[in-house]
């Protein structure tokens, strides 16, 4: 059988963050792909479109118009999946079959006014805009919802309906899920321990640099040691930080260049319009606010499903449904192609 | 703000199954859709490609050559995730580096000799033959194998890269994270309540009936009160069977009956050959063999992703991979649609 290499024998790792599992089966990644092609994203996005409800100027569903807006520009949803005032689901009448009331808040964040830029190719004071608006959005909603989940869907691929470059914010007054499981782990770590798990983690990905894919003074991004999707990635402070809008103004200029770093690579990996959805945990506020959460790390999931070109995708199907996610190359070769990709943007490339 | 009414307010369903929660906003199905939409299934599959590695007669990547088979046809994944010689991974030297031995087999399930065939196209007495051969893999790897996962990457949409009519079984020495998750919160229902889970639901539901799609004496399907996707539907016997092997001759039969049965409803939902992935879960097997596994009942996961027509699927994106789960239409929608479908396959109607 030979020494153990993770390269070359399917092993499973640890997620402590989501306390599941996940397979790392490398040798795979050499079989044949003649499955689904994926669309490439349109080259030709026209910067400003009337018919576009994202646009400056443009009419939403809902009769308004948007404002000639020049920097970021947020509006509520018009379909909202969380409405602010549902009434209340009955008792349940059998353990089988319970209910809870779901209320909150959908808006939508458009990054900038043209429609043909995605935050790769945006300016750092760009980027930092978007930033501070959310560091904003988090505190103002925050105030009274326990929960604020701001993500970006970007690319036809991840559900993305338009290609200008937005975010979405949903405040809920419950925790989800993913809140409630990374809210058990990292308060369990934090008592075992005595440290933030993330914060820890920081501390030794920094010092194992295998898995490190950018840094600079107050921040890094790895492809964690439990990754699912081929390229995903982990962006993590090096400081103890609970929510976004704690980020000083130095973080917050290291924090959009880092994720300009970070998603230049992501274009140049494929040299595509990188599709991914990301998102960004951190302690829960409304209520929670006047709790301790001291075991909280402020961080950002990167899931992107490309796997082996612009156009093959790693599909989380049959088995990663039923028993347990599996990936095809391991972590530390992800986070070694990205470190080598350069940091200007194949557009912007003067040849 | 008026009465509760959950086909028109959102709230949140708890899966006891999962110990987690799907957000339910039926209103939101009415937002217009201009994302991606899906390429149809090709209808000129040919019954009979020697290049396509799953047919009869046709050449492996491996240089085997398969037998002229005329039934179902059992043979190694040639591109296997789990492998049974892996060596075991080194001692973890930090808890947020954790990493455990993976073993397994990986095998592919050809249902038929004919590409062109899916299973609602079978006749009964041929998915008959396919529940056998699932029978008696699951008991076969299941005398060593403490996890064999049964499932169907139905559709290129799930990542199925072959049309022949097939399924994979992947034999793990771990179980994997569904299996530990399924068996915590069966085992607590048993000891809480006093009879299995899925039991006492599957007795639930055959008397509310408004989440049922097909019954019959030994079996039923429905929408599950806390399905996450669209169509999803959970097929469970009435008695209480911890294994596929465990059924009976006459289970059997009325298994192939009701799998069709649901098939070509699912197919007939959008005259198209449905996509999905389903999967087999029952009490863990090799040493679990020993045990106490009364608190497990058999059961099959239909998860499909297609949400109002043959080209617009759900995708589970942004908040969904970051907070919850979320659904467009009520689980009792859904399976009203179904059950009102015909039970005659759209291709085999006469005009
Ligand atoms: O083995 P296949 O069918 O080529 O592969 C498919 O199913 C596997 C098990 O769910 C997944 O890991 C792959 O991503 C998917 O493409
Ligand atoms: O609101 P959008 O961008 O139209 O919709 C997208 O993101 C949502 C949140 O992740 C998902 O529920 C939808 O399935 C997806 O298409």
């Amino acid at each position: 059988v030979g020494r153990f290499r993770d390269s070359e024998h399917q092993h499973a790792r640890y997620n402590p963050l989501r306390d599941d599992w996940v397979l790392v089966s490398a040798h795979r990644v050499k079989r044949p792909w003649q499955g689904q092609l994926e669309k490439p994203p349109p080259e030709d996005v026209p910067r400003w479109d009337p018919n576009n409800p994202l646009c400056p100027g443009a009419t939403r569903v809902n009769g308004e118009v948007n404002p000639q807006y020049e920097g970021t520009f947020v509006f509520p949803n018009d379909f909202p999946a969380l409405q602010p005032d549902a009434p209340e689901p009955g008792d349940s009448d059998h353990p089988l079959f319970r209910a809870a009331a779901a209320r909150g808040v959908c808006k939508v964040m458009c990054f900038h006014p043209w429609s043909d830029l995605t935050l790769p190719l945006m300016s750092l004071a760009e980027i930092r805009a978007v930033i501070d608006a959310w560091a904003e959005l988090a505190a103002e909603l925050g105030a009274s919802y326990p929960w604020v989940q701001i993500f970006e869907n970007k690319g036809a691929m991840m559900g993305c309906s338009n290609p200008h470059p937005h975010c979405q914010v949903w405040a809920s007054s419950f925790l989800p899920n993913e809140a409630r499981l990374e809210d058990r782990t990292q308060r369990q770590h934090l008592r075992e321990h005595g440290v933030p798990m993330l914060l820890e983690y920081a501390e030794q990905e920094a010092r194992r640099k295998e898995r490190l894919v950018v840094e600079n003074a107050d921040w890094l991004v790895v492809v964690p040691y439990w990754a699912t999707w081929p390229y995903q990635t982990l962006l993590l402070p090096r400081r103890h930080v609970c929510r976004l809008q704690d980020l000083h103004e130095g973080e917050r200029d290291s924090l959009a260049s880092i994720m300009q770093r970070l998603l230049i690579k992501y274009d140049n990996l494929f040299e595509v319009s990188f599709p991914y959805s990301m998102g960004w945990h951190g302690a829960p506020t409304g209520p929670y606010l006047e709790e301790d959460c001291g075991h909280w790390q402020l961080h950002a999931h990167y899931y992107p499903p490309l796997l082996r070109s612009a156009t093959v995708r790693k599909f989380m199907v049959g088995y990663e449904m039923l028993a347990q996610a599996q990936r095809d190359l391991t972590p530390e070769q992800a986070a070694e192609r990205l470190r080598s990709l350069p940091e200007v943007h194949y557009k912007q490339r003067t040849k």
